[in-house]
């Protein structure tokens, strides 16, 4: 059970618009609060786009996506799971970037993801464009390579841009796999579509074993089967969940930088996080809402509804391994 | 047959952006006009939001919904229904509301739908938030329970909020069943999803006898199915239809205040109300649309959609009982 | 295979948002240009929405379809084809109209298509509103009465407006038949629906033997069942493709000014387009993109997705017609 | 004074979001109402737009107009004049147009003005684009040519466009003139500026001695003694004043299809029409209100506003007419 | 000098789009936080609008108000002031209303403000309507009535509305005067303009002797006269400031419910509050920032900026009191 | 006089919204087309915003520039300058940035503006973010420091940010006056307003000699008094002219990224380029216009209305210097 000081405010008491915004209505504790000793998952916001290389707007994701969390309510309606009341969950505050320059910002937030990760904390972090994730799983991964259920309509898995720049909002999950942070045969690539500029990100996902599931398989075998094959990859292992937006339709999604149209609704959208029922995992994102590109906050509405579905696969996990440990 | 002045203006004749815009390009017949005697279904706008417990804008409903209830046309393309033909219809204006003193409106509300019910008309209301549906089944269920088929992503079956509030537009339906103007057993409420405070309206629903029939459900099962069930729930009783425009997807219908994603999509929301054929509908009402959330009036097109497909279902029964009375 | 020159910039060289935009990153090659000779597939801005009844917007619509575009790779991500490497592309730039007489427009676009025909290239036209699609059928259909796959929810089919105006949006079809343009024994309508005026389009497209598909037959036979009889209906015979992109749900495609709720997702705007293969298509367009009615530009965006996707079907009969001849 | 049935509904009865939004809140009386000779100031819409050379959209302003009107209350906070008392005034409806057929529409316009005119009503329009003031003035000075004060950026004296077309919203105080309507030596065009094409439309005005007033000297000079010229030029005799929203600074007025930046501010775009006082004026309108380019209403709200101040100049006039005939 | 924990967060040290936003990035300090001793200014969000009349949405304005004031930084560029070195401020959270029921709400907001009071703390309040400044002058004018210079285009000294209706946004400062709360021989409103109902709020000013001073009268004046008056009326006495953001035009603040054409631009909003320097100021507030009318933001910016430059004009005072005390 | 291929299309002849839009119409010239040697002035997109600190955008810049710029006519309606008939004008392209590297950015467009410079063509740039201006001076001042004339809310003088960042959009003059770019006695910097850090960049501009006008002193003074000084500051010797947006109020110009209330109005922002006739400009930029914060274009409208005026005092002195050499 969590101590009542982690649990949000009702809508009930005071209204959902008042009140200063962290997410979901937790407790602000950042990483250098006392109380930080206590916190279970840590909902952690990445403001960063400096990987952007079409249209940014993702640094300003975690505002809105704070601001419209103040419509989550504290119970799952379809599976009844209470996350908060289950094991202390609190808003850590916002690793800061350097926006003007992307090596110093991957420092810093590998950084600060080793703390969050050395107190012991299961991060749940609100991107950021999707190279947020690459200094992520660089403090996740300190004991060896974990696997990854990857929800996106991209693979993510290109070498370069521009003539050589390595990182970038396209190529994290490459310099994950080369920098031995992923085990390429535990990584699964669910929703991928739009067009390409070459083959050479799937040649790539082939040769290390990365399962790709294109978005025409993933129509024609259905969400419950494409997500028993995604357990089934991921295993009993150490794994995280990557979550770009994206993946989404973007009459579901339209606020974010590299839409492609043809992808789930926001029904299935949900049903694929509930199916991670299980799964091992230690940390999770949800990144590349671009409030630039929505500013009704429909995107971030449904990325925290996404956010919310995470925490309530993260929780009963994370409670049980506590209860163990 | 209905009398020509009760038919809508023609696209043909007057470009559809052109004249002062009235619900379906309708005549405006006040309640005080002589020829209220003659309206056998009024359309009325409830332009209040003073039960909304987080955004509001469902008080500026009614008149977007009139301009874009410009484009209908005068037949349903799927099932041919011709409802202007059949019954005089017509824009009796709106119910002015108290937009500071929520027990005031209420009251205003009762006395104008007991004027419209006494005048032998049927209404069809455009909300307003879902507040303005209780001193309309106050109105309509003069002689007794009524039933009432609910779409909508929210029971509102809530007991009160902020400390002892009895009335906001998460309550009314718990209010309708306390003041015995719904009869529970012939109540089925479709679509509900999205996180919950607790169990309290599902606790009182299941303690009445309403039947609750959530989304997962209803996907599982269609459309169909689903009909089948909820037009047995309502019998051959009157019934009143409400249907919260936020029951459908927000991709669809993102001009709401409380919007839940995962919902059904535009081609349901119209199936939903043709699978009613049959039903004794003694009054509906299209609620919580909020123009602040939707400036390009998407919500509005769809809302008015709907409105008309209510129609379609309203028109063949009410000319029915006007032949035989 | 094609000359390089007529390759799109990469955005891995280039980014996305730099650069005059051209449709796809094509170079513009106007008609008056000695290169003109090269093309094969002239993509082709038509920027007029004179014959618009309702809503005007579309006459805006290559610009912001050309800016979009640039978000468009080199292959398609589900069928592989590279269509940009099998035949020259190019953007030929805009055909001008007269935007204060519906008349000389048309002269103007029948004009400039005869010229597109005469040196050879096969148009793919950006709208523009669906009148711009008569002008286009006048100048290739010169040798005889051509087949049309149409994707719409209105079939275009009626007789006049605002007392004997003939020339709308709402009118070419009826215009094309009349004139010999169009064979209607070759012509299929798909996605119709909305409500209606009366049944005077339907009962023309019956007398001459249009296939009209309603939506609700099309759901429920689905995309492939559908597609299979489309292209019966086409035969081998020359056949245009026009797809007006009110087809899609307004949910999707929310720039338009006729938007009628209930039809197909973006998943399925695609697959329509991919089932064409095969079909001997002369020409198609995508119109009705409207942007002051989208201005996020989601609308601009499927709607180059779709051309892609008429690109990727066109480009290997194209590369077969001339490899034979 | 004025009959009580002509009184606006007040914002203290009915709020003001409520209700079928009529110009000001004033009753509906189209011209074949019986009431129509009661009414002395009528205001119109003018839904029409095929004049535009550019961006389309003023044939949506008269709804919005009419929409953010019912902001307007009684009496005018600056003068203390109450139009609404003095004399009868009505929504009269909209003008119909035909879309699709400028010269067709022009027709219409002036057989409508016509039949304004013949019931003795004073027109206040509400535009649609500056070419709607041709068929107006075809319509008001039958007797003979009458004087204009001119708010604007542009002169809408050229020639013509596109090769010979002489009716688009850049050409009707040229084709007035020519016609006789216009005594050119009683016209006055205030704010003129922008870039130029060349100085045809100068020469032109030179030439038949209309005064053009460009924005550096109407700064320099300020509006007190700009406006005692503009009186002295209209002089006694009949005249028409014709306000172009574009007339006052974008900023101010963002809804319009061709801006022009470096405008006066709204404070003094009401100035200049309460300097109209004492002017003989027979009619006045407000165009170029563009809905699409100003989504939040701001430039309907200041276009009402300017239209509010046009009828406290008319009203006391024509209050003094009809008293003394 | 100040607690450097009530320094702004640096936008060198931490990018201005990342971290929870609080008012000006000050520390979140609620009332029942042991801190709340130490702080002299506290800025307070009161989330409400059930005041409102016509147009809702100030109940979302505190929210929007942090999140640009994040853009705010240490010191008044024009002035030099430095106000967070100079006494400890602190963001202190929102006050909490009921959203269905006004008096409810008006009594917690007294409850409130007099905690604050009771703690020493001068109040900066961002509204919220205008109903919002009544309970706050209950708690502040709790030993007898005090001054208030009151920037609007309303003078908010209505009776009452709707039949009856005594507590909306147009009566506060009617009741404050009836309960002693105000001198009204030391009130100013400065800024009066728009249409108006009739000359009864103008009268009762006229009759207890506030001082109106319209905008005609303002710009004719020149803001620097104006302010000595306003000065000397307000005079030594304890004096409030209440500043409506419709005072401002609304080009340069469009996000408001009820704004009104031809006011002072953005440069003579802050020097009026410049120009309040040496008064005696025991609270203050920036009422009726509505989101959903300005999506961009643009109205929330120009508020916070003005409540930086309250913030410089209240420091120094507050400083110097608490130094003597 | 200037070839006529160098002249914009008319809008007489092809409508404004039609074409591939090029910067004011004029031909793509870029730097390795053969004409390139007979462009005097070439107008430049510079699409990136690697140096911003806070709101991302001005990467979208160029196209939403050149989108608008094609309402500019073919001359000065103020001045009667017809610049595209004294000089061979171009648009020459965008400059390609890498925007996850603001290293490599810096020197490609170096390189770029050097080949420029090495060809004879004097460049207007439109941003892109401030620190385009950067890698400008340092090709443009190879034969030692030239003089600025910098309009703009903020001095860009900064040192560093976020714990020694030296590249952002606050430091380019700092490192343009340490790496002897600038000859900081011939620098003026105009309009500076807004909250401030601290007084760093005011005390580096006393020290190294560069003039800063508050908007105070501005206001006070008036813009011709303020030019005056202006050109004298920068003499006769080569001079660039740099234009950030923001140094217009938000009102005007709300498309930015650092807005600053309380600037000068769209008349005075045309007045301060008229007044640089007679200055030796080499050339000019305007910065900072950044799309996603004015979806409607009103920002860019003014920018390229700011470049036209800029192009209007280029264009006689570069005929001038080519008529002597």
């Amino acid at each position: 059970m969590s101590d009542p000081f982690y649990r949000p405010v009702s809508g009930f008491d005071l209204p959902r618009f008042a009140g200063v915004p962290t997410f979901m209505r937790l407790p602000h504790v950042p990483l250098d609060d006392p109380r930080i000793r206590e916190v279970a998952i840590g909902i952690i916001g990445a403001p960063w786009d400096g990987g952007t290389t079409n249209r940014p707007g993702p640094r300003h994701g975690p505002r809105q996506l704070r601001d419209l969390s103040t419509m989550i309510r504290a119970a799952n309606g379809a599976t009844g799971v209470r996350p908060f009341d289950m094991v202390n969950c609190a808003d850590l505050g916002d690793v800061g970037p350097n926006p003007a320059d992307v090596a110093d910002s991957l420092e810093r937030f590998t950084r600060y993801f080793r703390r969050v990760r050395d107190a012991g904390i299961v991060p749940l972090t609100a991107g950021g464009d999707h190279l947020c994730t690459l200094p992520i799983l660089r403090a996740l991964a300190a004991d060896g390579p974990i696997g990854m259920i990857h929800f996106d309509s991209h693979t993510d898995l290109f070498h370069s841009y521009f003539d050589g720049c390595r990182y970038t909002h396209g190529t994290p999950f490459r310099r994950a796999v080369e920098e031995g942070l992923l085990d390429p045969k535990r990584v699964v690539m669910i929703g991928i579509r739009g067009t390409t500029y070459d083959t050479e990100d799937r040649d790539f996902a082939r040769s290390v074993g990365i399962r790709v599931i294109p978005i025409e398989e993933y129509f024609r075998r259905g969400v419950a089967d494409v997500m028993v094959e995604a357990r089934e990859i991921a295993g009993t292992g150490p794994t995280y969940v990557s979550y770009d937006i994206d993946f989404v339709d973007p009459a579901f999604a339209p606020g974010t930088g590299t839409p492609e149209v043809g992808g789930p609704n926001s029904f299935e959208a949900l049903q694929v996080v509930r199916a991670l029922d299980g799964v091992n995992i230690i940390g999770a994102d949800l990144v590349e809402v671009s409030p630039p590109f929505d500013p009704s906050g429909a995107t971030a509405w449904l990325g925290v509804s996404i956010m919310f579905e995470l925490l309530c696969v993260m929780a009963p996990r994370v409670a049980a391994r506590r209860a163990t440990s």
